[in-house]
């Protein structure tokens, strides 16, 4: 693999943008906690939690990438040194079940309905990461018949089930409220949508013969955008969801 | 020892995983601490101490992973420099009594049986690792009846001790509480027999006759996902103990 030098550091603008993202929405959500009623704090506590997880796989992925690459008369050529692209999966098996359960959280769903759905959509969370791994590893299938097809169908199925459930409980959730509640409802629910398609897509690049230097330089610049929008993007609203429930049950900053 | 590249990577990963695991469960316990009634804080302050103080030992054990194999002609060959695996003794050492400590904190107990029962399992705890550590260093033998074996029956005593005491006293505990609380306590209880029971088996390795690349991956595989469980998950489970005994108790988060 031989990128030119604008190829290498439009990767590396963009995990570094990743980087920054991350960590800073961190930093608003722990000083931004007391703008929110107390119950609805646990979930800018996970938000943080998420954003800080991607913010050190981000931090190892960036260094993965300075070390994959040397510079050689003018171009950067492989160095020998594996770009380990593994990290996302760590950190989507720690942060997708956090994500799911920020959100639930934040619906103030209750009791039995919330353990039990908290509980489905983690081991279904889990699932769909554990599924998808092996799949990625095979690079070398370009018809969606092989090992990797059938890894990618499996997960598929905790991914479309996790997406309907979230989809269908927010349209719930958004149907009961009103005003800039229910607004803000409808808005997380399409953000889910656009951001989480983006991950299968990028999973068949292979089937759809994508390949070469543009096409990876174009899918680490398209994970750093989905991953800001589905964790910091993401987060954000969740704390305006949070604020505006605060207020609508008329929460006071003290 | 020659290890392939998927070896490596693994090992490496899950290193990698548990460092994110512990520094973020830290983060959750420092942020979540107000969730908890006043006097059940401790127990997430002693936690805080146990994942950061892993989290320390596992990014110096990434690094010794990391300086311990160079890539050559497409495999991972040990560069001479020994993978120091002794930073899980340093660990434990300082881990486990506060694993135990924050355990009978949480769990309420007063007066002189509170102390007694701390000391006498702090020191357990103590000669436990600085019994098994000796035996460790002797990775040359096979049967079960050298120094090893010794060394690793003299650990087994203080440990048959603690996991004996503290799932009694966890099963009393449960017994005097109904609901929510009672489950957890029978949580935990399990979570400490599977997650405490890795360690010695692992230490029977040479006794097995169980070596070479892959039995080294799956030792170190072994221990990150038994650390975690055992000290981030562990944590949770106490978090959960102490917020379902103040809710019992009817603390309202200010």
């Amino acid at each position: 693999m031989e990128l030119t030098i604008g190829q290498y550091s439009l990767v590396y603008n963009m995990l570094s943008f990743a980087i920054a993202s991350m960590i800073f929405s961190g930093v608003f959500f722990v000083l931004a906690r007391d703008r929110v009623a107390p119950k609805y704090r646990i979930s800018l506590v996970v938000s943080t939690l998420v954003v800080g997880i991607a913010a050190y796989h981000y931090l190892r992925i960036f260094g993965s990438w300075e070390a994959a690459y040397v510079l050689e008369g003018g171009n950067y050529l492989a160095s020998g040194k594996p770009f380990n692209d593994a990290y996302r999966y760590v950190d989507w098996l720690l942060t997708v079940p956090l994500l799911v359960v920020e959100l639930l959280l934040v619906m103030g769903l209750v009791g039995a309905k919330k353990e039990g759905l908290i509980t489905k959509m983690v081991i279904a969370a889990f699932l769909m990461i554990a599924l998808g791994y092996p799949g990625e590893l095979i690079t070398d299938e370009t018809s969606v018949m092989g090992m990797r097809g059938l890894w990618g169908f499996l997960s598929t199925l905790p991914f479309v089930y996790i997406v309907y459930t979230l989809w269908n409980e927010l349209g719930v959730a958004a149907a009961e409220k009103e005003g800039k509640t229910a607004v803000l409802y409808r808005n997380i629910r399409l953000l889910l949508l656009a951001t989480w398609g983006f991950y299968p897509i990028v999973y068949m690049a292979p089937f759809f013969g994508w390949e070469g230097a543009s096409t990876q330089v174009a899918i680490q610049v398209g994970y750093s955008i989905a991953d800001v929008l589905a964790k910091a993007g993401y987060g954000v609203m969740i704390y305006a969801i949070a604020k505006s429930k605060s207020e609508d049950e008329g929460y006071v900053i003290a």
